[in-house]
């Protein structure tokens, strides 16, 4: 089918979830055909993308690019993954693969400027804060970036590890308590700048849709313009 | 990696993530890696399966036949189809297939049968209820089978092909109906037949889960017990 989009994930595997739900929630379908082709790499025995960029552990490119090669074998058009901090890869990625790609970082900003907001909160993986994934961006614009102190990202990061091992109400009530603390710190608005956490703060999400950057979300709105471009039809509903 | 499971998906695309959301919330993982391995064709340009079965429309059975083939190519070992009606053409996929065949038929009887009722509701598509997908199953236990009269059965359909269209509350609310009448008629458990029904009754099947055997519950059980035998690993969670 034409302009099949390709999705590496399994990176975790509840975040691939969410984003392939929220392909079919998003799109203004009427019947089954009318939704956007996808298909889904949910192999996660993809090395842990923290791990190898903040403990020298097994890279997770060779893997990614297998399972991405597969993707285009498929007939995949366009290559979408799931996982911020898998984003550090993603020049290497996009220099091994054929079609289109697109970078949820940069999907992510084009929502934060949209905003209108200047004082940004930043919930992400330790990996993601440490290679500046979303600060050199945030800052290049002369924005304010508001992150967890040392403790706190602690806490971040066993809330996202307890959703990946199925615990997703510590992880909520860890996370909810850092969104709370940036707002507290100034922050108008929190980019969700890994995978997992709209997974986490769904409802919160949910009941205050303007003072989250949903990265998932934003990717996935940019999947469904890619697909509108692509076969010339109108799909997008939020 | 070793134990790929390729689901054959997309009839619709709801059903089918509602069929990896249950494969990653029923197993037992600690961590990303620790999930069952799956690739996803959603693609959903398939042709309704019920047109063609009730109204002589086009065949599905090459496109599934195309898409099935990507899946092996990609690595599948094994394959489940999140969609009871696309049953009928089992066997014909099944010889065209190289791997293991999961039959959701099969793994949903089993369940039936396990649950010890034997006053058994069914609420499936036109096509599924015409082919006999489950009620030659159902008397042949000399179990009794309880479907809607041809006037609730409409309603049944509006329903599925609602939530198809997006419209998830007026999909609950019709279904809902249809499920207590059965209930009223002295059924003692019901099978939702149809891998959008589990999607539209979410919250009562999550209120009262000894009252129905979920389809696509049972094939992703089967799933991870298939998995659990190819690599030697205990991952069932419910």
């Amino acid at each position: 089918m034409k302009g099949l989009i390709g999705v590496l994930g399994g990176m975790g595997p509840a975040a691939t979830v969410d984003l392939f739900n929220k392909f079919v929630t998003y799109t203004a379908a009427h019947n089954d055909q009318e939704h956007i082709p996808l298909i889904i790499s949910s192999i996660p025995d993809i090395p842990d993308r923290t791990e190898a960029l903040m403990h020298h552990g097994k890279s997770p490119l060779p893997v990614m690019q297998d399972y991405l090669k597969r993707l285009e074998d498929a007939g995949a058009e366009c290559i979408v993954i799931p996982c911020n901090t898998a984003h550090y890869w993603f020049s290497e990625l996009k220099n091994a693969c054929h079609v289109d790609m697109l970078s949820i970082v940069e999907t992510t900003m084009k929502e934060v400027i949209a905003s209108g907001k200047k004082k940004v909160g930043l919930l992400a993986t330790n990996a993601t804060l440490y290679m500046g994934l979303y600060q050199k961006s945030i800052e290049e614009l002369n924005f304010e970036c508001i992150r967890p102190d040392e403790k706190n990202q602690i806490k971040v990061m066993e809330s996202i590890y307890a959703l990946k091992s199925g615990d997703n109400q510590l992880a909520e009530f860890l996370m909810k308590e850092q969104a709370e603390q940036l707002f507290d710190q100034g922050a108008e608005i929190i980019v969700l700048g890994c995978t997992e956490v709209p997974v986490i703060l769904a409802d919160e999400v949910r009941n205050n849709p303007n003072k989250y950057i949903d990265s998932t979300g934003s990717l996935v709105r940019a999947g469904i313009k890619w697909y509108e471009n692509r076969v010339g039809k109108n799909n997008l509903l939020i």
